[in-house]
């Protein structure tokens, strides 16, 4: 299933080596001026090769859009077609792994289900994959930019190094994530420390949806927040969802963590925001908040014990170049999984007879 | 959106006071012996009114099959219509609803949705929905039992009682979840205790299934961690979600939490589990496990403030019956939950020429 | 597959002997009033057991309504659960299809695919299933009634009587389908002479659907040509679908069939609808107007071989209580499936941004 | 909506004169070996500019397969990515259309619903969207040959010359579509005709599918006639589709049309197939055969009456290459969807437990 979406609808597909990444983004409203810059310059957030500390492969990444956008430049509410294509893509680097399967990456799940495997980088289970995903975001943000929306993520923990309250809140409810210079300098010399041992390490990503209006989603089994979590979970490295106060509720009292209605709805309907935006699957009109746990990649720069189809076992020092913190490319990702979800939910309103 | 599931799709209607709650459980294969008992067995695990601990109201749940289903016991292959006759509903507990919104409840949402909501016992947004839920996942264990798949879930945390570790792993990577009289006694008290206070109490439900065999899972947007958020995401009062080592994932190092392959992938394919049983998407053959987290219930036996349909702040005492713990009935239906992603993942095994 | 539509769906389950037949409808608008009485006026016009040359099968069919719809009579926007009990439905009549299959039935079909079938009144392949079909398309009227759509079917053909032209064009490409008493009697004739001979007859049903907004459809594969001959497809015994010109067209010069604008696009976009009310799978604002051609049915009033599950040949004599012409009763079931149809490409409207 | 298919999924971009067309197949099998120059061959078939009878714009369309299909020619499981360049497009020849709906075409309806629309060569709605449809069908055909499955489309009428009986039974239930060189002569110069008069002409095409097993199709909603019909209907020109005996069976009495079994089943299930291979919606094991019918295209070689936006009407003689008689290059096509509704079917075959 390659589909994301239901009225919004991403479809993808490429391998990592292949000869291009791309997509078709289906439901777009039409009319939607496109900037162009303003999508590069979220591609160009999730780029590989830029920042020392993550994947030295360099990804140019200019998306050429074949369809669905005329020639000034709006959108024809007909299917945007979009491709990358694939270069700076060295598969001589992973030649051992066309004979093994490394542990904790999808080679062997992706044998047992496919019965071959594209092993060049992954193949179609490489993150490069997510290319695609920040384009479909990138273009649902440029309609959704029109309302008030905003989306903002951020690097919250690297291994042990983290945030300790990763959202902070202000007068009505008003909330950011966490920024301290210190705390982040503390999380990209974790994660050098990281590489620099071979090693790598995992860290959380927060995110925030602001500006979202009452009354979206779709219950009993489309809710914002299974949408969300289906959403995020797609992202490979992600262990663990939680929205609103998430896990800390599970320790709570009831009488804690209400959520007191503000006189005449005003200036938000809650005066605080245990809830995260969102009852019954229902967006409130509050924002939304939520953490990701990601995994530390298992490809580390050391040798690792791989199996052969037959299992063998073989210790092989896998080559290629890879992040010792996946986390850290993380956020615009998340941004744009999100900027999709709500178009999703925008399209889903309820028609209204009265 | 009352449709969950894409191949094995179950598709619900009703209101917790209305006259029926009910379902359709398309896409089961044909031929398969139903059992009534232990789909009512599953079916009173839900109940609420026997454990002194959960809402007082007293639901028989006897489903009716209404098609699917031969005169000799056997699945047709066609749909499975089922209802179960909502009784014992005292709407006259609920009049005050009529016209205020509960805080952290679904009200506030439904009506900013729908502009019009059935305010007796939750309506459509009552866990009362779960019957539904239970009787798809039953039927699909009926299907699923033929092979060794096997579901469990129960409560390992009430509000800080809990069990640190709540998997555990025995050789070859066997698991299963703590289970202690102390603990099990710690925990009841800490409902007991809520209760008694006029409050509620938050909770952990883990989860794990084994015989899982590996190559199920659907990528890219498919993935079984996915699959799994989503639906347990659905459980009205869950607020997070983690799959293998989770959270902790985030704090470890890859040299840490790497899962070596056994030699002839025997007895089981990796010596160790901390992915959780899936990889890439794809289900890797180990067992899979995860937790979720309750939000205590916002109903608590204390006067709260509620708002009308104009903000205006009244404080009042609910009536109705309500769990002070609802993660303690929720096992079986994430158990039930789990059986239909089961099902789905079944039924979506990749064809593979050769 | 059991569900019909995108947006507006209806999933259905029941066999026709079984308990009941029933379905979901799901996508309603929030605050439609429901009438029964006009629910129930499709549902009797669908009836058996009135008209003699209709199957004398009673069916009472009042349906029961169990969610979705709020105790004043307004649709809540959540779920429409419904369903109908099945009465005088005699079994005993159908004891010899248990071993045998009948020529141009399901009955073979359904075992090759499901290894199993009920096999009282055709199982789940009994035209007995469009009872839901109608209360669906009875649903979607009640809310598309407050538009000025309007759908009519009629039987304008039964064996070699029918009238020449089922369409008849006023002034603004006004639109009616013919009726003539003289060929309605003949019409009736020829379904009697089919019946006293132990026969049955085939037939054509036209239908014509006003008042539809031009702008409506979603290319590339939801053309509106395309959900409507999907849907009358699936009325069993339906082997042709038409629209506008139909096979006519096949026969003309482009010069011949062009609809001319009208100037200012008043009183109506064009002067002629030889298009049918749908260019480029867009509805134009015309009305839109189609032929279906029936089968007869093959049960007739007369022993017929009829194969065991071995293949041997035998011949039978069904009994059980059958239609000498099914297209008599087809209109109802054709409106309401029309009715569906247009519900869906309501909630299907284009967004666009200006 | 730009997705056909349910398992097999073909998803499509492409304005006719914008960079490329372009799709995804999701739902291949792995491991089928692809032999692009039977693809190649399929396209070449619909390509244009090469009978001089049909349209003259020039089209290479040699597909780009980006994905999907290992380096050594075997589907990997994944979704294949392909893009068809535009080339000669010279779009100056649709420069009156910018500012003029041409009637009987989309673009006015195209207006209506999207506010906007790429004109040149009619954009979304032009019939170069079929290329997509024609690789869809060739990678379909890639795995289905694997089974005994054939598929074959002709033209069988253009105006008033046709074959009278498009289908030829033989031995057991054996059939064909009708050839005779002097029956083709007569089409092609009635096509010539039309051409030199400045006009077009509608016709019809009649498809025969062979070697499908019995067992097929998804009732009640997912009958394959339905799916046939939904597909073919999705064919811009097509204005009427019948299967088997068609709109004859509606004049036919029911002893006339019975198929009678074969003793054993063998060597075909039926001694005839007035039905064409479908009951109840499911396939019998016989042949599956229908005619389609098609309008003239209503682009002609003389000044036809335009409308401005603004309603105003102008006398405009439009440039652009087109075809005198669609149905020409129609056959592939109707072949192509026939293959995709074929995989369709095949992967949603019945899992039955026994």
């Amino acid at each position: 299933m390659n589909t994301f979406g239901e009225r919004l609808r991403l479809t993808t597909f490429g391998e990592s080596h292949g000869k291009a990444m791309g997509g078709i983004l289906d439901g777009m409203p039409s009319g939607v001026e496109i900037d162009m810059e303003g999508i590069q310059e979220m591609i160009d957030r999730r780029r590989t090769g830029v920042d020392p500390l993550t994947s030295q492969r360099r990804e140019t990444d200019v998306p050429e859009i074949l369809s669905g956008v005329s020639e000034d430049g709006f959108t024809l509410g007909t299917p945007i077609g979009f491709i990358f294509r694939n270069s700076d893509a060295r598969s001589g680097d992973y030649s051992e792994l066309a004979d093994h399967f490394r542990p904790n990456h999808a080679d062997y799940c992706y044998d047992l289900r496919y019965g071959r495997r594209d092993y060049r980088g992954g193949g179609r289970a490489s993150a490069r994959e997510t290319v695609n995903w920040v384009m479909g975001g990138a273009l649902a943000r440029e309609w959704l930019a029109l309302y008030d929306f905003d989306v903002e993520a951020r690097l919250t923990a690297v291994g042990h190094v983290h945030y300790d309250e990763p959202f902070e809140f202000g007068e009505n409810a008003e909330i950011g994530i966490a920024y301290n210079d210190d705390v982040e300098a503390a999380m990209r010399a974790e994660v050098e420390r990281a590489r620099s041992e071979g090693d790598s390490v995992g860290g959380r990503v927060s995110c925030v949806i602001t500006g979202v209006p009452g009354g979206l989603g779709d219950p009993v089994f489309g809710k914002v927040q299974a949408r969300l979590a289906q959403a995020m979970m797609s992202l490979n490295a992600v262990k663990g969802f939680e929205y609103g106060m998430g896990s800390r509720m599970a320790e709570a009292r009831g009488s804690e963590v209400i959520d007191n209605f503000n006189e005449g709805f005003c200036p938000t309907p809650f005066s605080s925001n245990h809830a995260g935006g969102v009852l019954g699957g229902i967006t409130t009109g509050m924002p939304i908040y939520f953490n990701l746990r990601f995994k530390p990649t298992p490809t580390i720069g050391r040798p690792v014990a791989m199996a052969t189809e037959d299992g063998e076992i073989d210790i092989v020092q896998a080559r290629g170049r890879h992040d010792p913190c996946v986390a850290m490319r993380a956020p615009v990702i998340v941004e744009a999984l999100s900027w999709m979800v709500l178009g999703d939910l925008m399209l889903q309103q309820q028609l209204v007879i009265s």
